[in-house]
This record gives structure tokens, C-alpha cells and sequence, in this order.
């Protein structure tokens, strides 16, 4: 864990570096995916049966083993516990209500001359979504990335999820029954990307590719993206903390925590303006670590990503933190409202030491696929406007057509275009 | 020019070959374009200096003369003629009216217990359009890339254009006057992107860019994603023309040829269920060439990508445009309307004969930024949306943390991560 100061005159080379990630573009990672996506595309079934058995280790005899029939989700369901399977469902209550107020309407508009113009909104009509398997096989994954799809009118979601040596985790089949996911396929990493990109004999070919994955999934996703849509290149996750010391040390150090034992590349970093109180957080993430199921990944994020920063005030805070452009924000501090303007970059925000990150992680309702690595700068949390497509609508009437051919086949002709003009100009009666 | 008949048993293949159109991905132009990007971000405006001799034959002493100041935009426009300018200037009013519409607000609501949720809009700090130089150096593509940033309150706009061996296109300066870009630099290829991604001391780093470009441009914007955002990986131009013989068949040519005269790689396809009319469109086409700029650009595009499809009706006709999923969609019936409901993918749709694609391009007002090679299945024209990102808020209440909660830390147990659920549980008075 790094201590920053931002009274250092070193302190700006040192944040930078403590948040410099670059998407990963390692050439012979690409090398290995593009004979992967070759191989798939070419060979189709046949060459997702020898994947899965190299990578793996699933030895199946026909490619219709490679789907994962319905009734085995709804067992998965139903042999979860009443309170268990309350909970999923009311996660899956709030996320669908919340994306519900993000549905876009078509729109469209007359001018004077009865001109048409105006926008159509529709969903994809297909989309396949990656779900990890391993340590990173989150149910909550699955209700995140296809509500908004289904939300959104999407036609048909499925769903790939890698079963090393046939083990597939009940609360994923589950959250597939409970998410409304139409088909899904026992398939990971890059084969799996390239079957929804390219499709085989029993994988369709999908419009979008969403959800994470490893780092042959993002270089598999972002060598298909153009061919089909993609979400976005999924870096490890962040979370930020501003404290102004009002949430006990013990809540704080959770929420740091709740970060850091996802990933050994997780980042958790803290800010505050008063020195002991960012101490006493300090030790009380150490008193924390040892009573974690995944100790030493939470151990190792902390250590060699985590930051503790003491900040001049809470405008030095928010500036260092729009710096960063964290994946989430938690404003820890009694007034949240009064920083909100003073942040622009960040996925998702919690106001208030009651809003900890794992309330949006499962249930709040908003998405919790946010943008990391800092690209919440130019980028937004998945959700249903990620699983539309818009056409532009233009009418042009007769006396419209010929007003704007005029005004085209002037721009045509200074631009050496004359099939652009003639084809304006044609619409000009009399011309 | 291929003539298909959507009767023929080898249709389908042959449909798929012609529309099949995949993103560049040449290794070689990868490991070049990787050299730039690196020489970029490590010797910064050295390495543009560079480049711009090597491959611009531009020999500049300082990294300030790479900027093309103010005061040449200003003259760029000022030297317009004054029908010229009212274009331009007529141009830009239509783009921004019909892009406002598209503005995205903000939205928040309470729940009962208190606990807040919402979504943050904002535009985004500062993007880089890219602006090819050459042949296809438009001043309509500034207006059209520019506009939606200024609509959506962009920060800054900065601007980069290649100027081989100096030459500038003087609309395309005026054009940047008339959109309000903030800083042009004469700056092209991959370097660009790179100056634009990683920011020299000169150009600063931007948070999106857009723009088309070559395969250069197109592979370093698909290297630099993630660091920042881009707007679309684009292929060559395409127009697909439905036709019930309503329009006269030399409007139906000037309509087609006005996409092959932008590239030898641009495609332009034509469907109509009457056979007579087919042909006295292909005859009209074989004229019309004879009479263009570009003629032979155009040539060379309508003989190795051009296409005639004879359909069965206007149904088929519908069918086959949906799987081509084309850019631009020309609906050259009596009743467009009527067929509007069977056409799901396409960037802009034109309705009726007087909406001819070129009226798109400049004036009517939606982005002529679409997307190409089928993307129009999963993906949208440039719009005020792509130069905003979205923050989610979540402020939970005492109450709200203390019922959300008990379900979250419910989830968390069951995805083993212990940290997620003390932090949860944290909340919940007498946990």
C-alpha cells in the first residue's frame, strides 16, 4: 500500500503512476486469439469441442453438449433456499425498475415544408453475454449485463460460461433462470467470443458481446469489435474513498476491502484531510484482511495497489479523485451533495456513509458494469441504451427537397462530388 | 457490377459475399502502428516533427507550427463566397437544431424509505476529431463530427488534419470556424491518434476521438480504445436503394453513383422487384459515370462492388436490406411508411424520392456519420450521445442501507466474498 501526500511536489508523478493502466495489448496474447478466432470461424463446432477439451479439460462427444439445457437452470433455481432465492429475485426487482428509466422513445418531427425528420430507437435483435467462470463466477454478473438487455427489448439473450472440468456454479444457472436469458453455452475464453462473433452450427452469431472476462477475452472481444458490438475493455476494478472521518474506520476499511478481494489487481484507495483518522482506517484495513475467505488476494491487492492519500481539504480530495476518474466514488462524508459539482469522472457515485459499494454491486438497482482504468472519463455504466441501436429518419417533401438540394449541391460541388450535386440538383423542379 | 436474382438457390451465399465486409486487422499494419504509438508517447512532439517529414514531406523547425491558428480558420471562411458561406453556415444551423433534440438529461427519484438513485449526465472534457486531408478531406465531416460535441457542451474540441506537404483544404478550415473547434493541428495518420490519445506538449490529451481515417488511423484508434474512447471502427461507404419504380430512373443512378465516387472501395446496391426498371437504372448508371469528377473512382467502385438485385416484391426487397444492414437506406417507393415496420438495421433511412442520400450528407440535419460494413445492426450514427457519459448515483438512507443491506450481504455470502458482506452488513443497526 502506498502512502501520497498531496502537499509532495512528487505528488502528481506519484498518483499517475498509482492510476496509469493501459488496456492490455500483449502481441502474442493477440497472436494465440487470432488462431483462435480463425479456428472458430473456419471450423465451427468442431473446433469449440477441441478448446474445451484443451482449455477446459470437458471431453464431450457432440457439439449439442456444449449447451446447458434449460431445465438444469431451473433445478439450479429451485434448489436454492427460500431466502436465497428472495434475494436474487429482489436484486433482479430493483435493477430491472431502476433500467426501466433509462428506455429511449423514437422521436420524430415535421418542418413547414413537411419535411420529415427524426430518430428511430430499436432494440439489438440478438446479444451474447460472457460470464467468467473460476473466482470471478458472479451471479450478480448475470443479472447485470442481461436486465438492461431485456429491459431494453433485445430479442434473444445468450449467455457463454466456461465449466472447467464440467464444474458449473448453481447461482449463475440460477441467475440465468431468474435474468430471462434465452440459451446458454458452456464456452469460455476466446472461442467463446469468437462463437458469438462468428457463430457455428449450434452458437448463433450475435449483434453485441458483453460481460468480462480474462485477458484473451478483451483481446478476443476487442478483435471482433467492428464485426459485431462490444461493451467496453473491462480493467480491473477500482474504488475510491473520500472520508471526512463521519463513517466509523471499521465501515471504510469493508468498503476498501469489498474491492480488494476481487482480484489481486484490484485497486482500493483511500482519501482523507485529517492525518489520524486516515490512520486509524489504515489499521483497521489491517485488523480487517485476516478475517477475509480470500485473504490473500485481498492481502496482495492492498498491498501493491492500494493507497492511502492525505489531502489539503475536500475540494483537494474531489480534484485528486476526478483525476483518477475512479470506476466507483464513495463520497463518506455528511454533506455528499455539496462535492457532487466538484466531481465529473467516476462510474458510479455513493452518497453518504450508508451508500457502501456493495449495495450497487447487488441490489441497489444501477448497473454495477462501470467503466474502469479511468475511462469513466469518456465512458457510462452498461446499461439499456447499450442494447439499442437508433436509425435517422429523413423525409424530405417535394418543396423540402428542393430548398435543401440547393443548399447540398452547392457544399457537393465545393467538395468535387458531382454525383452528390447531380443527385440533389435532380430533385430541383425546373433544374 | 453483380446482378443477383433473390430466386437463385445460391442467393444467399452470394448476398453474404458481397456484403461480407471485415475489419481490417493486418498484422503488419498492427506492428507499425504500435512503433508510432510508442515513438509518440515516449518522445512526444519530437517524434510528430518526425513523422509529419517522413510522411507528410511537411519539414516544420517547432512543434508550434504543427497548430494551424485561429486567424487562418478565420480567413479560410471570410474567403468564402458568400453563397459558399451561407451553405456552410445554413449547413451547421440544421445539424445543431436536429442534434439538440438529442440532448440527454439527467434524472434522479426517492424511494419511500429515503435512499436516492439516479443518473449523472455530463459532456465530456475534451475530444479529438480527426479529419482525413486528401481525397477525402470534406468540410461537411467537421461540421458533422464537431456539431454534436459543441451540442452536447463539450469542453474542448481540437482538431487534427494531415496537410501533405502543406496543403490545406480551405473549406475544411472554414468549416472548423463555422463549428466552433477550439485547436487545429496539422497533424495525420496514426501520429495523430497518437498525439490525441496520449497527449505531446503541444496537443493535449483527449478523452474521445472521433473521425474517419485509413487503416492506419482505424488500427491505432482500435489500439488506443480504452485509454480513450472512440467512436466507431469505419469501413468503406455504402448505399442500398429500394425502388418501386416511382422516381425516374437517372435520379436512381445519380443516387447510386454518389456513394462510388467517394471511394473504389464504397458500394452501392440497388433492388427493385421489376425487372425493366433494373435494367433502365443500370443503363442510366452506365451514363451517368461518363459525366462524373470522379469518374474513374467511381467506375472502378460500381463494376467490383456495385450490385443489381432483382427481388420478388417489396417485402423480399425489405428482407434482403435488413441482412445487408446498409448505411444508407434509400426508399425510393410511393409509400415508404408502409415498409418502414420491415426494416430493422440500417444508419439512416431516406423515405421517398425526394430524400436523396445526398440531402443527408450535408444539410437535412442527422449526423452523416453512420454506421458501416452491417454495424448498423448493433450500433447508431454519430449523435450528441456519444459526447456525453453517464454517472450513476446511489444515496442510500439509514433505513435504505439497513433493508438493502440484509439482501446484499445474503448475495455476497453466496458469491464467498466476505468483505461485500460485513461491509453490507456494517449498515444494519444492531448487526
Amino acid at each position: 500500500m502506498k502512502r501520497l501526500n498531496s502537499r509532495d511536489p512528487h505528488f502528481t508523478e506519484a498518483l499517475r503512476q498509482l492510476h496509469d493502466w493501459d488496456a492490455n495489448l500483449d502481441p502474442l496474447v493477440e497472436n494465440r486469439v487470432r488462431e483462435i478466432l480463425a479456428a472458430v470461424r473456419e471450423r465451427g463446432d468442431a473446433a469449440l469441442l477441441e478448446y474445451s477439451a484443451r482449455f477446459d479439460g470437458l471431453h464431450l462427444e457432440t457439439a449439442a453438449e456444449l449447451e446447458i439445457p434449460r431445465r438444469d437452470w431451473e433445478e439450479a433455481l429451485a434448489a436454492l433456499s427460500a431466502p436465497e432465492r428472495e434475494a436474487l429475485e429482489e436484486a433482479a426487482h430493483r435493477i430491472r425498475g431502476y433500467h426501466e428509466r433509462q428506455k429511449l422513445e423514437s422521436w420524430q418531427y415535421r418542418e413547414a415544408d413537411g419535411t420529415l425528420l427524426g430518430q428511430r430507437v430499436l432494440p439489438l435483435a440478438r446479444v451474447g453475454i460472457y460470464v467468467p467462470g473460476g473466482k470471478a463466477a458472479y451471479p450478480s454478473s448475470v443479472l447485470m449485463n442481461a436486465l438492461p438487455a431485456r429491459v431494453a427489448g433485445v430479442g434473444e439473450i445468450h449467455m457463454t460460461v466456461p465449466t472447467p472440468r464440467g464444474e458449473v456454479n448453481p447461482w449463475v444457472l440460477a441467475a440465468a433462470a431468474v435474468a430471462g436469458v434465452d440459451r446458454v453455452f458452456r464456452l469460455g475464453g476466446a472461442q467463446a467470443v469468437a462463437a458469438l462473433a462468428y457463430g457455428t452450427e449450434l452458437v448463433p452469431a450475435v449483434d453485441k458481446i458483453v460481460g468480462p472476462g480474462n485477458t484473451y477475452v478483451a483481446t478476443a472481444k476487442r478483435m471482433v469489435f467492428g464485426r459485431v458490438g462490444i461493451d467496453m475493455i473491462a480493467g480491473p476494478s477500482e474504488i475510491l474513498v473520500i472520508s471526512d472521518g463521519s463513517a466509523p474506520a471499521e465501515w471504510l476499511a469493508w468498503d476498501l476491502l469489498s474491492q480488494a478481494e476481487h482480484d489481486e489487481l484490484a485497486q482500493s484507495i483511500f482519501i482523507a484531510w485529517d492525518a489520524a483518522h486516515l490512520e486509524a482506517v489504515a489499521a483497521a484495513v489491517d485488523h480487517a484482511l485476516s478475517q477475509l475467505d480470500r485473504a490473500p488476494i485481498a492481502r496482495q491487492s492492498w498491498q501493491e495497489r492500494g493507497a492511502l492519500i492525505l489531502a489539503t481539504d475536500a475540494a483537494d480530495a474531489c480534484r485528486i479523485a476526478d483525476g483518477i476518474a475512479p470506476e466507483h466514488l464513495e463520497l463518506a462524508v455528511a454533506d455528499p451533495e455539496a462535492l457532487l459539482d466538484k466531481i465529473h469522472n467516476a462510474g458510479a457515485i455513493f452518497l453518504g456513509i450508508h451508500s457502501c459499494e456493495a449495495l450497487g454491486d447487488y441490489v441497489a438497482g444501477p448497473n454495477h458494469v462501470l467503466p474502469t482504468g479511468g475511462s469513466a472519463r469518456f465512458s457510462s455504466p452498461l446499461g439499456v441504451y447499450d442494447f439499442v441501436k437508433r436509425s435517422s429518419l429523413i423525409g424530405a417533401s417535394a418543396a423540402g427537397a428542393a430548398t435543401l438540394g440547393a443548399l447540398a449541391e452547392r457544399l457537393a460541388r465545393a467538395e468535387g462530388l458531382t454525383a452528390h450535386a447531380r443527385s440533389a440538383a435532380a430533385r430541383i423542379p425546373g433544374h
